[in-house]
């Protein structure tokens, strides 16, 4: 993978605003602080945004195709959007119009290819799985061969994708309006885990590992 | 508005595992749980998924409009998908294939409408504005009318959505991975306000009103 991502027609920055970072480094960190994305499709002319999970090796995003897989019988060549957001808070000028949202997003575009092979569906999987719960793919039971062939994955090439992220202050502290006296800043914006909660069928005596346990209290994003 | 949302073929649940819901409350309180959506586009055949911010009245959502305005420059009648969606947490099942997100998501389908009434237009941003940040509009710098003229707002009916959450624990509990002896249950998420942060160009002197201090701490979403 280059360092840079490149500049197709779908990935240039048309806002001024907002910045766009083309390093491919700025790419993973985003998709590393999440586990949702939004998938974009179009099913008969009609856009259709679902979120969905999803995991990535650096090259490739998995993600659950159920949602996707209509789309994809009707058009085995059909492009998907998916985007991975995370806001970090309201951004509070002393205008109206200079109000906005400090966020950071990843958009990838492609065609995703269907994974079959079992070996790389297993390896997909994990992905997902540890992406979201690290240290779960060596806890819980893994897929069967059965329930293997029963999950739809997706792999989508992480080439073409863009990155935008806004951060910072309000833009209007040196304009007249900072005459104002109004108060501006930032609303921070924080995703926490909290403590596991059992399973209200769990035998007593069964602790959450420390890789669940251990996750409580911290941040995500 | 009926209470209970139409059903229609893009708004039809095909997946068993969620559960859809389709009171409108149900959709009122998803939208007033959140300020960020992703809004879905198709240009030139391709899906462009984009965050932007929304509010709503309960009959229309209105959202910021320059993303989508080239879509919509191409084909004034061109639908959109609108998704929000408030991720809970993680369901850790006993096996890989169980595991899943708890998660409320409101998706609505529609051809927006460019708002171009002055009062209209600042009727909707007044929601948009109240909806991020309540208090706010009454506390700062109102738009003024080049500044109106300079915003794009859309509004998208209401009338075309649905509604998708996933609660509780994981499925497995009384099924043969139950005897595996290991921890399941959901590890919740939630997104807290911080404290303000003044930017740094703010004179000393001026503290957060109480309608954005007053935040700090509680849960969003």
């Amino acid at each position: 993978m280059p360092a840079e991502l490149p500049v197709t027609d779908r990935t240039r920055h048309r806002r001024l605003r907002d910045q766009g970072r083309l390093a491919r480094t700025d790419l993973e960190a985003i998709l590393d602080a999440g586990f949702v994305c939004h998938l974009g499709v179009v099913v008969e002319g009609h856009p259709m945004v679902v979120p969905t999970v999803y995991g990535h090796d650096g090259a490739d995003l998995f993600l659950h195709g159920s949602v996707a897989s209509r789309s994809l019988a009707a058009d085995p060549e059909a492009a998907v959007c998916v985007t991975v957001t995370h806001v970090d808070g309201l951004v509070l000028a002393r205008s109206v119009f200079e109000h906005g949202v400090n966020y950071r997003s990843a958009m990838i575009h492609g065609v995703p290819r269907r994974v079959t092979d079992p070996e790389e569906k297993l390896r997909g999987l994990r992905l997902l799985t540890e992406h979201a719960t690290p240290g779960q793919w060596d806890y819980a039971r893994r897929p069967s061969r059965k329930e293997l062939a029963a999950t739809t994955l997706l792999a989508l090439s992480l080439a073409e994708a863009s990155v935008k992220t806004a951060v910072g202050p309000p833009d209007d502290g040196d304009g007249p309006d900072a005459e104002l006296g109004v108060w501006a800043g930032n609303l921070p914006l924080t995703a926490t885990w909290g403590a596991p909660v059992p399973d209200p069928l769990l035998p007593a005596g069964i602790a959450p590992p420390p890789h669940i346990a251990g996750r409580s209290g911290t941040q995500q994003g």
